[in-house]
């Protein structure tokens, strides 16, 4: 793994407890971001934490959310308060021996860091068509394109990739030795986002990019 | 509706933005938190906001969650500092005409206020087995259960539902009536959690609760 490939950890994102499960290769918080479809905005504002679910998209270097230019997070987050961006994979639920442990196998990411309002009428559209097309590979060739106005009525920001970790659990239950011989049931039950038949606005066939969606790795 | 069902609007609370998704009544908010598996711990220290994601389980009116008793996030939460905790549910991925009225389908519940820290030993055994069941049900009767040892080492706190409000998209793509004649397909993908086959510790058929586990409304 080439050295600047690596996002170098500070206090924030140091994995405090089971260090093992932390991970600080871009690619592997590249393969999280690229993954999931949701994450969570935390910000505070006089003291009150708040954290909104979004979509987002990452490019390059940046991890990019947008929202109408009236959204309460996204006018704060273009302040420049300090923020923190988590995306978390579900994985499988872990099915211990004892019910103490009983866990989860996920993967997640947190990133650290303050937003840049993006501004630049270019980045702005290419974030947007990054975004349609990190939530359904295909659709951004397949859609009526952003135009300016439409840039204009949205606010972009977006986070550099510069503190940031990932966390993850995999493998099945770890089981106290004295418990190993109970009779229950343990393993892993593996869960994942499954699309279920498209359900078209007007009678018309789905293209083969929406029969085909997946988020299996 | 009964009016002690209703959690009352908040400065907090309010669904600010396409206030025709706030939902404020207890039968949304609890079948929201009662479907998902994870909550986002949103939470902040000398101005720096986390967001950290962990299971949880709803008794009546509070949520809780637990942790190892040197958990960061955990810790933080029981000295009672303000925080937020978000449960959010993907239904579905709305592909409009536009790539600028893209959107998803999802119910969430945001929830504000301070834990409680639990020290009572029967409210932390039964949050624990609570948690257990909420994950898989049918689980509490089938696993070793909470030893008092067990329960020293974990650290519970609990949020009351008094200041909470879910938030809800659903139904298909809201295009411009310009937009409506453009040959691009329009429709919304489903999206659900489903378990895949469980994966034993040890060779030993699956129970019934976990074969048919679900998540599915």
């Amino acid at each position: 793994m080439p050295e600047d490939s690596v996002a170098p950890s500070t206090a924030r994102t140091k994995v405090r407890r089971l260090a093992d499960r932390g991970r600080y290769d871009r690619e592997t918080i590249d393969s999280i971001l690229d993954e999931g479809l949701v994450c969570h905005l935390g910000f505070a504002v006089d003291g009150q934490p708040w954290v909104m679910p979004t979509t987002y998209a990452r490019v390059d270097d940046h991890l990019y959310v947008h929202g109408a230019a009236a959204n309460f997070a996204l006018k704060t987050l273009a302040s420049g308060v300090e923020a923190c961006v988590t995306v978390t994979l579900l994985d499988g639920l872990v099915l211990a021996r004892s019910a103490f442990h009983h866990s989860m196998n996920y993967r997640s990411v947190m990133l650290f860091g303050r937003a840049e309002r993006v501004d630049d009428p270019k980045e702005q559209y290419d974030s947007m068509i990054a975004i349609v097309e990190h939530l359904v590979p295909g659709r951004s060739s397949d859609t009526r394109l952003p135009t300016p106005q439409e840039l204009r009525k949205t606010l972009i920001v977006r986070f550099a990739l510069d503190e940031c970790s990932a966390k993850m659990r995999t493998g099945g239950p770890l089981d106290d030795a004295e418990d190993m011989a109970l009779s229950f049931w343990a393993g892993v039950l593996p869960l994942s986002i499954v699309p279920g038949a498209p359900v078209p606005d007007v009678e018309q066939p789905a293209p083969d990019y929406v029969n085909r969606w997946t988020r299996a790795r």
